[in-house]
Protein backbone atom coordinates (compact mmCIF):
# COMPACT_ATOMS: atom_id res chain seq x y z
CA UNK A 1 0.00 0.00 0.00
CA UNK A 2 1.64 2.93 -1.19
CA UNK A 3 2.23 5.77 1.26
CA UNK A 4 2.06 9.63 0.39
CA UNK A 5 5.64 10.20 1.43
CA UNK A 6 6.09 7.86 -1.86
CA UNK A 7 3.70 9.69 -3.69
CA UNK A 8 4.78 12.91 -3.03
CA UNK A 9 3.06 16.27 -3.42
CA UNK A 10 1.66 16.70 -6.57
CA UNK A 11 1.00 13.12 -7.01
CA UNK A 12 -1.28 13.33 -4.15
CA UNK A 13 -2.62 16.41 -5.34
CA UNK A 14 -3.50 15.22 -8.65
CA UNK A 15 -5.25 11.95 -7.33
CA UNK A 16 -7.30 14.28 -4.93
CA UNK A 17 -8.42 16.32 -7.86
CA UNK A 18 -9.66 13.95 -9.85
CA UNK A 19 -12.40 13.21 -7.42
CA UNK A 20 -13.81 16.05 -7.26
CA UNK A 21 -17.53 17.29 -8.42
CA UNK A 22 -17.61 20.42 -10.21
CA UNK A 23 -19.87 23.35 -10.78
CA UNK A 24 -20.85 25.90 -12.94
CA UNK A 25 -20.49 28.99 -10.30
CA UNK A 26 -16.72 27.41 -9.66
CA UNK A 27 -14.38 29.47 -11.99
CA UNK A 28 -11.47 27.90 -10.60
CA UNK A 29 -11.19 25.20 -8.80
CA UNK A 30 -8.13 23.33 -7.80
CA UNK A 31 -4.50 23.35 -8.85
CA UNK A 32 -4.25 27.40 -9.15
CA UNK A 33 -2.84 29.58 -5.93
CA UNK A 34 -6.89 30.19 -4.81
CA UNK A 35 -10.27 29.09 -5.84
CA UNK A 36 -12.33 31.57 -7.46
CA UNK A 37 -16.12 31.00 -7.28
CA UNK A 38 -18.78 33.50 -8.16
CA UNK A 39 -21.51 34.29 -11.03
CA UNK A 40 -21.23 37.95 -10.77
CA UNK A 41 -18.53 40.69 -12.04
CA UNK A 42 -17.31 40.26 -8.92
CA UNK A 43 -15.82 37.17 -7.73
CA UNK A 44 -14.67 35.27 -4.32
CA UNK A 45 -11.46 34.09 -4.26
CA UNK A 46 -10.97 31.09 -1.52
CA UNK A 47 -7.78 30.06 0.04
CA UNK A 48 -6.14 27.97 3.07
CA UNK A 49 -2.82 27.49 4.20
CA UNK A 50 -1.06 26.55 7.28
CA UNK A 51 2.31 26.61 9.15
CA UNK A 52 4.02 24.05 10.82
CA UNK A 53 6.58 24.24 13.32
CA UNK A 54 10.20 22.67 12.38
CA UNK A 55 8.71 22.83 8.84
CA UNK A 56 7.68 26.19 7.66
CA UNK A 57 9.62 27.84 10.95
CA UNK A 58 11.65 27.05 14.10
CA UNK A 59 9.96 26.12 17.34
CA UNK A 60 11.91 29.22 18.87
CA UNK A 61 10.94 31.29 16.60
CA UNK A 62 9.34 34.79 17.65
CA UNK A 63 5.31 34.29 17.50
CA UNK A 64 5.19 37.85 15.62
CA UNK A 65 7.37 37.05 12.89
CA UNK A 66 5.04 33.33 12.87
CA UNK A 67 2.10 35.50 12.83
CA UNK A 68 2.88 37.32 10.03
CA UNK A 69 4.56 34.96 7.63
CA UNK A 70 0.93 32.78 8.25
CA UNK A 71 -1.41 35.58 7.24
CA UNK A 72 0.94 37.21 4.73
CA UNK A 73 1.33 34.04 2.52
CA UNK A 74 -2.81 34.00 1.95
CA UNK A 75 -2.12 37.51 1.03
CA UNK A 76 0.44 36.55 -1.49
CA UNK A 77 -1.91 33.90 -2.95
CA UNK A 78 -4.80 36.92 -3.20
CA UNK A 79 -2.20 38.73 -5.20
CA UNK A 80 -1.16 35.71 -7.63
CA UNK A 81 -4.65 35.80 -8.72
CA UNK A 82 -5.12 39.56 -9.50
CA UNK A 83 -7.50 40.12 -6.01
CA UNK A 84 -7.19 41.49 -2.78
CA UNK A 85 -7.76 40.13 0.81
CA UNK A 86 -11.26 40.24 2.49
CA UNK A 87 -12.14 37.96 6.03
CA UNK A 88 -9.61 35.38 7.39
CA UNK A 89 -10.53 32.74 9.79
CA UNK A 90 -7.71 31.47 11.90
CA UNK A 91 -7.03 27.22 13.17
CA UNK A 92 -4.61 27.14 15.49
CA UNK A 93 -3.88 23.74 16.83
CA UNK A 94 -1.86 23.59 19.83
CA UNK A 95 -0.26 21.64 22.42
CA UNK A 96 -1.62 22.50 25.68
CA UNK A 97 2.17 23.31 26.76
CA UNK A 98 2.46 26.03 24.94
CA UNK A 99 2.41 29.45 26.50
CA UNK A 100 -0.65 32.27 26.06
CA UNK A 101 1.83 34.53 25.41
CA UNK A 102 3.49 33.04 22.39
CA UNK A 103 -0.46 32.80 21.06
CA UNK A 104 -0.41 36.70 21.89
CA UNK A 105 2.70 37.75 19.55
CA UNK A 106 0.80 35.27 16.82
CA UNK A 107 -1.96 37.52 16.87
CA UNK A 108 -0.16 40.66 16.93
CA UNK A 109 1.88 39.86 14.05
CA UNK A 110 -1.29 38.29 11.92
CA UNK A 111 -2.90 41.61 12.61
CA UNK A 112 0.19 44.03 11.91
CA UNK A 113 0.39 42.07 8.47
CA UNK A 114 -3.19 42.83 7.76
CA UNK A 115 -3.54 46.37 8.89
CA UNK A 116 -0.65 47.03 6.75
CA UNK A 117 -2.02 44.88 3.53
CA UNK A 118 -5.52 44.51 4.34
CA UNK A 119 -8.13 41.61 5.46
CA UNK A 120 -9.91 41.02 8.85
CA UNK A 121 -9.80 38.02 11.17
CA UNK A 122 -13.53 37.25 11.65
CA UNK A 123 -12.77 34.10 13.42
CA UNK A 124 -11.13 30.59 13.80
CA UNK A 125 -10.78 27.59 16.31
CA UNK A 126 -8.50 26.52 18.34
CA UNK A 127 -8.00 22.69 18.57
CA UNK A 128 -6.19 21.20 21.10
CA UNK A 129 -3.28 18.57 19.94
CA UNK A 130 -1.40 16.00 22.06
CA UNK A 131 1.77 17.47 24.33
CA UNK A 132 4.92 17.52 22.54
CA UNK A 133 3.38 17.95 19.28
CA UNK A 134 4.29 20.71 16.98
CA UNK A 135 2.41 23.71 16.32
CA UNK A 136 0.51 24.21 13.66
CA UNK A 137 -1.86 27.53 12.45
CA UNK A 138 -3.69 27.38 9.42
CA UNK A 139 -5.17 30.40 7.69
CA UNK A 140 -8.00 30.17 5.59
CA UNK A 141 -9.36 33.67 3.70
CA UNK A 142 -11.48 35.02 1.50
CA UNK A 143 -10.64 37.48 -0.89
CA UNK A 144 -11.87 38.75 -4.27
CA UNK A 145 -11.04 39.99 -7.40
CA UNK A 146 -12.55 41.42 -10.64
CA UNK A 147 -13.41 39.18 -12.94
CA UNK A 148 -11.83 41.39 -15.43
CA UNK A 149 -8.77 41.02 -13.61
CA UNK A 150 -8.83 37.32 -12.60
CA UNK A 151 -5.31 35.52 -13.38
CA UNK A 152 -4.91 32.06 -13.67
CA UNK A 153 -1.64 30.40 -13.82
CA UNK A 154 -3.00 28.63 -16.96
CA UNK A 155 -2.84 31.77 -19.39
CA UNK A 156 0.58 31.69 -20.62
CA UNK A 157 0.83 31.65 -24.11
CA UNK A 158 3.73 30.89 -26.71
CA UNK A 159 5.81 34.01 -26.95
CA UNK A 160 4.74 35.38 -23.61
CA UNK A 161 8.06 36.61 -21.76
CA UNK A 162 8.88 35.30 -18.13
CA UNK A 163 8.51 37.79 -15.57
CA UNK A 164 9.72 37.76 -11.75
CA UNK A 165 9.41 40.57 -8.87
CA UNK A 166 12.39 41.10 -6.50
CA UNK A 167 15.64 38.91 -6.11
CA UNK A 168 15.27 35.06 -5.41
CA UNK A 169 17.27 32.75 -2.74
CA UNK A 170 17.94 32.89 0.82
CA UNK A 171 15.04 33.73 2.01
CA UNK A 172 15.51 31.37 5.13
CA UNK A 173 17.56 33.75 6.21
CA UNK A 174 14.71 35.73 7.20
CA UNK A 175 12.71 37.03 4.58
CA UNK A 176 10.58 34.34 4.28
CA UNK A 177 9.29 35.53 7.76
CA UNK A 178 9.20 38.97 7.28
CA UNK A 179 8.25 39.27 2.96
CA UNK A 180 5.91 41.27 1.82
CA UNK A 181 2.75 40.25 -0.08
CA UNK A 182 3.16 41.46 -3.65
CA UNK A 183 -0.87 43.10 -3.16
CA UNK A 184 0.13 45.96 -4.20
CA UNK A 185 2.21 45.22 -7.39
CA UNK A 186 -0.26 42.95 -8.77
CA UNK A 187 -2.88 44.82 -8.79
CA UNK A 188 -1.08 47.72 -10.54
CA UNK A 189 0.05 44.76 -12.89
CA UNK A 190 -3.72 43.45 -13.69
CA UNK A 191 -5.11 46.67 -14.35
CA UNK A 192 -2.21 48.02 -16.23
CA UNK A 193 -1.10 45.34 -18.83
CA UNK A 194 -2.24 42.15 -19.96
CA UNK A 195 -0.34 39.64 -18.04
CA UNK A 196 -1.31 36.06 -19.21
CA UNK A 197 -0.63 33.79 -16.14
CA UNK A 198 0.58 34.57 -12.55
CA UNK A 199 1.49 32.98 -9.72
CA UNK A 200 3.81 33.32 -6.27
CA UNK A 201 6.73 31.91 -6.15
CA UNK A 202 6.56 29.33 -2.76
CA UNK A 203 8.12 26.19 -3.59
CA UNK A 204 11.04 27.54 -5.47
CA UNK A 205 11.25 28.66 -8.86
CA UNK A 206 12.37 24.66 -10.15
CA UNK A 207 9.03 23.77 -8.99
CA UNK A 208 7.00 26.56 -9.71
CA UNK A 209 7.85 27.84 -13.08
CA UNK A 210 7.16 24.13 -14.76
CA UNK A 211 3.79 24.10 -13.04
CA UNK A 212 2.74 27.38 -14.36
CA UNK A 213 3.94 26.08 -17.74
CA UNK A 214 2.33 22.59 -17.47
CA UNK A 215 -0.92 24.65 -16.27
CA UNK A 216 -0.81 27.02 -19.77
CA UNK A 217 0.30 23.91 -21.62
CA UNK A 218 3.51 25.23 -23.12
CA UNK A 219 6.92 24.59 -22.43
CA UNK A 220 9.51 27.44 -21.11
CA UNK A 221 13.47 29.00 -22.02
CA UNK A 222 14.88 29.85 -18.88
CA UNK A 223 17.66 32.23 -18.87
CA UNK A 224 19.94 31.04 -16.06
CA UNK A 225 21.93 34.20 -16.25
CA UNK A 226 19.57 36.61 -15.84
CA UNK A 227 17.94 34.84 -12.70
CA UNK A 228 18.06 37.86 -10.27
CA UNK A 229 19.44 36.57 -6.76
CA UNK A 230 19.53 37.94 -2.86
CA UNK A 231 23.09 38.91 -1.82
CA UNK A 232 24.57 35.74 -1.18
CA UNK A 233 22.99 33.41 -3.40
CA UNK A 234 23.77 30.82 -5.50
CA UNK A 235 22.36 29.90 -8.80
CA UNK A 236 21.45 27.08 -7.41
CA UNK A 237 20.07 28.44 -4.36
CA UNK A 238 17.60 31.31 -6.17
CA UNK A 239 16.31 28.14 -8.91
CA UNK A 240 16.19 25.66 -5.29
CA UNK A 241 15.45 27.63 -2.33
CA UNK A 242 11.88 28.35 -2.53
CA UNK A 243 9.64 30.87 -0.28
CA UNK A 244 10.86 33.69 -2.09
CA UNK A 245 7.08 34.98 -2.21
CA UNK A 246 7.99 36.70 -5.50
CA UNK A 247 5.67 37.25 -7.95
CA UNK A 248 6.00 34.85 -11.26
CA UNK A 249 4.04 36.25 -14.47
CA UNK A 250 4.18 35.88 -18.36
CA UNK A 251 3.05 38.70 -20.45
CA UNK A 252 3.72 39.90 -24.01
CA UNK A 253 3.86 43.38 -23.07
CA UNK A 254 6.95 45.40 -22.60
CA UNK A 255 6.48 45.73 -18.70
CA UNK A 256 9.36 46.92 -17.61
CA UNK A 257 9.75 50.95 -18.28
CA UNK A 258 6.11 52.11 -16.99
CA UNK A 259 7.28 49.14 -14.17
CA UNK A 260 10.34 50.72 -13.38
CA UNK A 261 8.89 54.04 -12.95
CA UNK A 262 6.03 53.08 -10.89
CA UNK A 263 7.97 50.86 -8.35
CA UNK A 264 11.80 52.34 -8.42
CA UNK A 265 12.31 50.26 -5.34
CA UNK A 266 11.52 46.42 -6.36
CA UNK A 267 12.74 45.28 -9.64
CA UNK A 268 11.13 43.06 -12.17
CA UNK A 269 13.27 40.78 -14.07
CA UNK A 270 12.39 38.57 -17.22
CA UNK A 271 14.21 35.12 -17.03
CA UNK A 272 12.76 33.53 -20.14
CA UNK A 273 9.97 32.67 -22.74
CA UNK A 274 7.47 30.28 -22.90
CA UNK A 275 7.28 28.30 -25.98
CA UNK A 276 5.17 25.40 -27.32
CA UNK A 277 6.07 22.06 -26.73
CA UNK A 278 8.88 20.57 -24.24
CA UNK A 279 11.72 23.38 -23.59
CA UNK A 280 13.76 23.38 -20.94
CA UNK A 281 13.59 21.49 -17.33
CA UNK A 282 14.63 22.43 -13.83
CA UNK A 283 14.52 19.69 -11.15
CA UNK A 284 14.69 20.79 -7.23
CA UNK A 285 12.34 22.86 -5.31
CA UNK A 286 10.72 21.70 -2.28
CA UNK A 287 8.23 18.62 -1.96
CA UNK A 288 6.48 18.79 1.27
CA UNK A 289 6.20 15.18 1.23
CA UNK A 290 9.85 13.78 -0.35
CA UNK A 291 11.75 16.12 1.42
CA UNK B 1 4.05 32.22 31.77
CA UNK B 2 0.47 30.91 31.28
CA UNK B 3 0.29 27.61 29.28
CA UNK B 4 -3.13 27.46 26.69
CA UNK B 5 -3.81 24.34 29.01
CA UNK B 6 -3.73 26.12 32.35
CA UNK B 7 -5.72 29.05 30.69
CA UNK B 8 -8.38 26.41 28.90
CA UNK B 9 -10.36 26.66 25.00
CA UNK B 10 -13.12 29.72 26.37
CA UNK B 11 -10.15 31.77 27.68
CA UNK B 12 -8.28 31.31 24.79
CA UNK B 13 -10.94 32.29 22.47
CA UNK B 14 -11.91 35.00 24.62
CA UNK B 15 -8.21 36.36 24.92
CA UNK B 16 -7.58 36.21 21.03
CA UNK B 17 -11.27 37.80 20.40
CA UNK B 18 -10.22 41.02 21.99
CA UNK B 19 -7.62 41.99 20.32
CA UNK B 20 -9.50 41.33 16.70
CA UNK B 21 -10.37 44.47 14.75
CA UNK B 22 -13.68 45.31 13.79
CA UNK B 23 -15.22 46.09 10.40
CA UNK B 24 -18.95 47.53 9.47
CA UNK B 25 -19.37 44.41 6.82
CA UNK B 26 -18.75 41.50 10.17
CA UNK B 27 -22.09 40.99 11.01
CA UNK B 28 -20.99 38.35 12.89
CA UNK B 29 -17.72 38.04 14.32
CA UNK B 30 -15.55 35.45 16.08
CA UNK B 31 -18.14 33.55 18.97
CA UNK B 32 -20.63 31.71 17.10
CA UNK B 33 -21.39 29.08 14.79
CA UNK B 34 -19.83 30.81 11.95
CA UNK B 35 -18.72 34.67 10.96
CA UNK B 36 -21.11 36.08 8.98
CA UNK B 37 -19.99 38.68 6.51
CA UNK B 38 -21.27 41.12 3.69
CA UNK B 39 -23.94 44.10 2.69
CA UNK B 40 -26.43 42.91 0.37
CA UNK B 41 -29.69 40.45 1.91
CA UNK B 42 -27.60 37.78 1.22
CA UNK B 43 -24.90 36.82 3.80
CA UNK B 44 -21.67 34.93 3.75
CA UNK B 45 -21.24 32.70 6.26
CA UNK B 46 -17.31 31.45 6.91
CA UNK B 47 -16.45 28.67 9.15
CA UNK B 48 -13.22 26.59 9.98
CA UNK B 49 -13.14 23.38 11.32
CA UNK B 50 -10.34 20.75 12.27
CA UNK B 51 -10.96 16.79 13.19
CA UNK B 52 -7.41 15.57 14.63
CA UNK B 53 -6.68 11.50 15.11
CA UNK B 54 -6.87 10.57 18.70
CA UNK B 55 -9.22 13.52 19.52
CA UNK B 56 -11.96 13.58 16.99
CA UNK B 57 -11.49 10.15 15.83
CA UNK B 58 -9.30 6.58 16.64
CA UNK B 59 -6.02 6.38 14.02
CA UNK B 60 -7.68 2.90 12.54
CA UNK B 61 -11.27 4.58 11.96
CA UNK B 62 -12.34 3.84 8.60
CA UNK B 63 -11.49 6.70 6.78
CA UNK B 64 -14.64 7.38 4.78
CA UNK B 65 -16.16 7.82 8.40
CA UNK B 66 -13.58 10.31 9.17
CA UNK B 67 -14.35 12.44 5.93
CA UNK B 68 -18.11 12.14 6.10
CA UNK B 69 -17.74 13.65 9.89
CA UNK B 70 -14.99 15.87 8.76
CA UNK B 71 -17.50 17.66 6.23
CA UNK B 72 -20.27 17.18 8.17
CA UNK B 73 -19.12 19.48 11.27
CA UNK B 74 -18.91 22.37 9.04
CA UNK B 75 -21.86 22.05 7.17
CA UNK B 76 -23.93 21.36 11.07
CA UNK B 77 -22.40 25.08 11.06
CA UNK B 78 -24.10 26.41 8.31
CA UNK B 79 -27.28 24.73 9.49
CA UNK B 80 -27.05 25.95 13.15
CA UNK B 81 -26.70 30.08 11.47
CA UNK B 82 -30.01 29.26 9.61
CA UNK B 83 -27.46 28.59 6.45
CA UNK B 84 -26.75 26.28 3.78
CA UNK B 85 -23.37 24.91 2.37
CA UNK B 86 -21.11 26.77 -0.36
CA UNK B 87 -17.56 25.88 -1.01
CA UNK B 88 -14.87 24.11 0.86
CA UNK B 89 -11.55 24.06 1.19
CA UNK B 90 -9.74 20.92 2.90
CA UNK B 91 -6.05 21.08 4.66
CA UNK B 92 -4.59 17.37 5.01
CA UNK B 93 -1.77 17.40 7.40
CA UNK B 94 -0.20 14.25 7.26
CA UNK B 95 2.78 12.42 8.31
CA UNK B 96 4.62 10.72 5.46
CA UNK B 97 3.71 7.19 6.01
CA UNK B 98 -0.07 7.90 5.90
CA UNK B 99 -1.51 5.53 2.84
CA UNK B 100 -2.62 6.97 0.05
CA UNK B 101 -5.81 4.81 0.42
CA UNK B 102 -6.67 6.63 3.81
CA UNK B 103 -6.36 9.58 2.02
CA UNK B 104 -8.98 8.07 -1.12
CA UNK B 105 -11.35 7.18 1.66
CA UNK B 106 -11.33 10.28 3.24
CA UNK B 107 -12.36 12.07 -0.12
CA UNK B 108 -14.97 9.32 -0.96
CA UNK B 109 -15.95 10.17 2.20
CA UNK B 110 -16.47 14.27 2.01
CA UNK B 111 -17.75 13.83 -1.43
CA UNK B 112 -20.33 11.55 -0.17
CA UNK B 113 -21.62 14.19 2.44
CA UNK B 114 -21.53 16.75 -0.03
CA UNK B 115 -23.74 14.76 -2.81
CA UNK B 116 -26.34 14.29 0.07
CA UNK B 117 -26.33 18.00 1.92
CA UNK B 118 -24.62 20.41 -0.23
CA UNK B 119 -21.78 22.17 -1.28
CA UNK B 120 -18.45 21.42 -3.42
CA UNK B 121 -15.17 21.20 -2.47
CA UNK B 122 -13.29 23.42 -4.39
CA UNK B 123 -9.25 23.48 -3.49
CA UNK B 124 -7.03 23.09 -0.27
CA UNK B 125 -3.59 22.28 0.46
CA UNK B 126 -1.93 19.05 1.47
CA UNK B 127 1.10 19.42 4.05
CA UNK B 128 3.41 17.38 6.03
CA UNK B 129 4.21 16.46 9.35
CA UNK B 130 6.55 15.05 11.04
CA UNK B 131 6.69 10.83 11.00
CA UNK B 132 4.34 10.02 13.68
CA UNK B 133 2.73 13.17 14.04
CA UNK B 134 -1.07 12.76 14.14
CA UNK B 135 -3.17 13.38 11.07
CA UNK B 136 -5.23 16.33 10.79
CA UNK B 137 -7.96 17.38 8.93
CA UNK B 138 -9.17 21.00 8.53
CA UNK B 139 -12.26 21.71 6.43
CA UNK B 140 -13.03 25.52 6.02
CA UNK B 141 -16.19 26.16 4.29
CA UNK B 142 -18.27 29.64 2.79
CA UNK B 143 -21.64 29.16 3.23
CA UNK B 144 -24.71 31.65 3.01
CA UNK B 145 -27.53 32.78 4.36
CA UNK B 146 -30.13 35.13 3.97
CA UNK B 147 -30.38 38.41 6.00
CA UNK B 148 -33.68 37.54 7.17
CA UNK B 149 -33.15 33.95 7.74
CA UNK B 150 -29.61 34.95 9.66
CA UNK B 151 -30.04 33.09 13.34
CA UNK B 152 -26.83 33.59 16.01
CA UNK B 153 -26.30 32.50 19.89
CA UNK B 154 -27.10 35.57 21.09
CA UNK B 155 -30.89 36.66 20.26
CA UNK B 156 -32.49 34.62 23.08
CA UNK B 157 -34.84 36.33 25.28
CA UNK B 158 -36.22 35.74 28.64
CA UNK B 159 -39.67 33.46 28.53
CA UNK B 160 -38.13 31.86 25.09
CA UNK B 161 -38.58 27.98 25.28
CA UNK B 162 -35.38 25.67 24.68
CA UNK B 163 -35.59 23.39 22.10
CA UNK B 164 -33.32 20.41 21.19
CA UNK B 165 -33.63 18.17 18.25
CA UNK B 166 -32.92 14.10 18.34
CA UNK B 167 -31.85 12.90 21.61
CA UNK B 168 -28.31 13.46 23.25
CA UNK B 169 -25.85 11.41 24.57
CA UNK B 170 -23.62 8.26 23.89
CA UNK B 171 -22.31 10.20 20.16
CA UNK B 172 -18.65 8.04 20.93
CA UNK B 173 -20.41 4.67 19.83
CA UNK B 174 -20.65 5.92 16.17
CA UNK B 175 -23.05 8.71 15.69
CA UNK B 176 -20.09 11.02 16.02
CA UNK B 177 -18.86 9.98 12.65
CA UNK B 178 -22.29 9.43 10.56
CA UNK B 179 -24.23 11.88 12.33
CA UNK B 180 -27.26 13.85 10.19
CA UNK B 181 -26.34 18.08 9.73
CA UNK B 182 -29.35 19.34 10.67
CA UNK B 183 -29.31 21.36 7.14
CA UNK B 184 -32.98 20.55 6.24
CA UNK B 185 -34.59 21.08 9.48
CA UNK B 186 -32.82 24.33 10.21
CA UNK B 187 -34.03 25.83 7.11
CA UNK B 188 -37.16 24.71 7.84
CA UNK B 189 -36.79 26.24 11.13
CA UNK B 190 -35.37 30.18 9.74
CA UNK B 191 -38.25 30.06 7.45
CA UNK B 192 -41.47 29.08 9.15
CA UNK B 193 -41.00 30.21 12.71
CA UNK B 194 -38.91 33.05 14.98
CA UNK B 195 -36.17 30.94 16.09
CA UNK B 196 -34.35 33.80 18.69
CA UNK B 197 -30.99 31.83 18.78
CA UNK B 198 -29.17 28.91 17.63
CA UNK B 199 -26.05 27.03 17.61
CA UNK B 200 -25.09 23.22 17.37
CA UNK B 201 -23.97 21.08 20.17
CA UNK B 202 -21.05 19.87 19.37
CA UNK B 203 -18.98 20.01 23.07
CA UNK B 204 -21.88 18.57 25.22
CA UNK B 205 -24.79 20.71 26.48
CA UNK B 206 -23.23 21.43 29.63
CA UNK B 207 -20.67 23.80 27.75
CA UNK B 208 -23.03 25.00 24.76
CA UNK B 209 -26.30 26.07 26.93
CA UNK B 210 -24.61 27.98 28.74
CA UNK B 211 -22.30 29.52 26.19
CA UNK B 212 -26.12 30.25 24.17
CA UNK B 213 -27.32 31.65 27.62
CA UNK B 214 -24.33 34.18 28.01
CA UNK B 215 -24.04 35.10 24.18
CA UNK B 216 -27.79 36.06 24.89
CA UNK B 217 -27.48 37.85 27.98
CA UNK B 218 -29.91 35.40 29.77
CA UNK B 219 -29.91 32.54 32.25
CA UNK B 220 -31.52 29.38 31.83
CA UNK B 221 -33.70 26.94 33.75
CA UNK B 222 -33.13 23.41 32.47
CA UNK B 223 -35.65 20.37 33.01
CA UNK B 224 -33.19 17.66 33.55
CA UNK B 225 -36.22 15.06 33.38
CA UNK B 226 -37.46 16.40 29.92
CA UNK B 227 -33.83 16.01 28.47
CA UNK B 228 -34.15 13.39 25.08
CA UNK B 229 -31.45 10.24 25.96
CA UNK B 230 -30.13 8.01 23.43
CA UNK B 231 -30.35 4.40 24.17
CA UNK B 232 -28.28 3.64 26.61
CA UNK B 233 -27.20 7.21 27.47
CA UNK B 234 -27.72 8.23 31.31
CA UNK B 235 -28.57 11.62 32.05
CA UNK B 236 -25.15 13.05 33.20
CA UNK B 237 -24.03 11.28 29.38
CA UNK B 238 -27.01 13.48 27.77
CA UNK B 239 -25.89 16.33 29.28
CA UNK B 240 -21.96 15.63 29.74
CA UNK B 241 -20.78 13.54 25.99
CA UNK B 242 -20.88 16.09 23.74
CA UNK B 243 -20.31 15.28 19.72
CA UNK B 244 -23.99 15.40 19.60
CA UNK B 245 -24.59 17.34 16.34
CA UNK B 246 -27.86 18.35 17.40
CA UNK B 247 -29.66 21.88 17.45
CA UNK B 248 -30.11 23.86 20.22
CA UNK B 249 -32.27 26.23 19.60
CA UNK B 250 -34.46 29.15 21.13
CA UNK B 251 -38.25 30.71 20.35
CA UNK B 252 -41.25 31.63 22.23
CA UNK B 253 -43.51 30.47 19.64
CA UNK B 254 -45.30 26.35 20.24
CA UNK B 255 -43.22 24.72 17.31
CA UNK B 256 -44.13 21.30 18.09
CA UNK B 257 -47.06 20.67 16.36
CA UNK B 258 -45.89 21.99 13.28
CA UNK B 259 -42.44 20.03 13.74
CA UNK B 260 -43.98 16.60 14.35
CA UNK B 261 -45.72 16.94 11.09
CA UNK B 262 -43.22 18.25 9.04
CA UNK B 263 -40.35 16.16 10.12
CA UNK B 264 -42.15 12.81 11.95
CA UNK B 265 -38.84 10.99 12.31
CA UNK B 266 -36.58 13.01 14.07
CA UNK B 267 -38.58 14.73 17.67
CA UNK B 268 -37.77 18.25 18.81
CA UNK B 269 -37.52 18.61 22.94
CA UNK B 270 -38.45 21.49 24.52
CA UNK B 271 -35.68 20.96 27.20
CA UNK B 272 -36.03 24.21 29.31
CA UNK B 273 -37.14 28.37 29.60
CA UNK B 274 -34.68 30.91 29.28
CA UNK B 275 -35.27 33.70 32.65
CA UNK B 276 -33.52 37.13 33.70
CA UNK B 277 -30.46 36.74 36.05
CA UNK B 278 -28.40 34.23 36.67
CA UNK B 279 -30.55 30.45 37.00
CA UNK B 280 -29.33 27.20 36.71
CA UNK B 281 -25.82 26.19 35.98
CA UNK B 282 -24.33 23.00 34.97
CA UNK B 283 -20.71 21.70 35.02
CA UNK B 284 -19.20 19.79 32.56
CA UNK B 285 -18.65 19.02 28.72
CA UNK B 286 -15.52 19.08 26.68
CA UNK B 287 -13.01 21.82 27.26
CA UNK B 288 -9.92 20.96 24.42
CA UNK B 289 -7.26 21.91 26.28
CA UNK B 290 -8.12 20.85 29.58
CA UNK B 291 -9.33 17.59 29.65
Amino acid sequence: MKSVGQLGEDGLIARICGDLGEAAHVIVGPGDDCAAVGTGEELVLLKTDAVVAGVHFLSDEKSTRVGWKAVARVLSDFAAMGGEPGELLITLALAPEVSVDWVDGLYRGMNSCLKQHGGVIVGGETTSLPEGTPTMVSVAGKGRVARANLVTRSGGRPGDDIYVTGRLGGSIHGKHLDFTPRLREAAWLVNNSRITAMMDLSDGLAKDLPRLAQMSGVGFELNRDSLPRSEGSTLAQAIDDGEDYELLFTSSDDLKPAWDQKFPELEITRIGTLIEGAGDSIEGGWDHFQQ
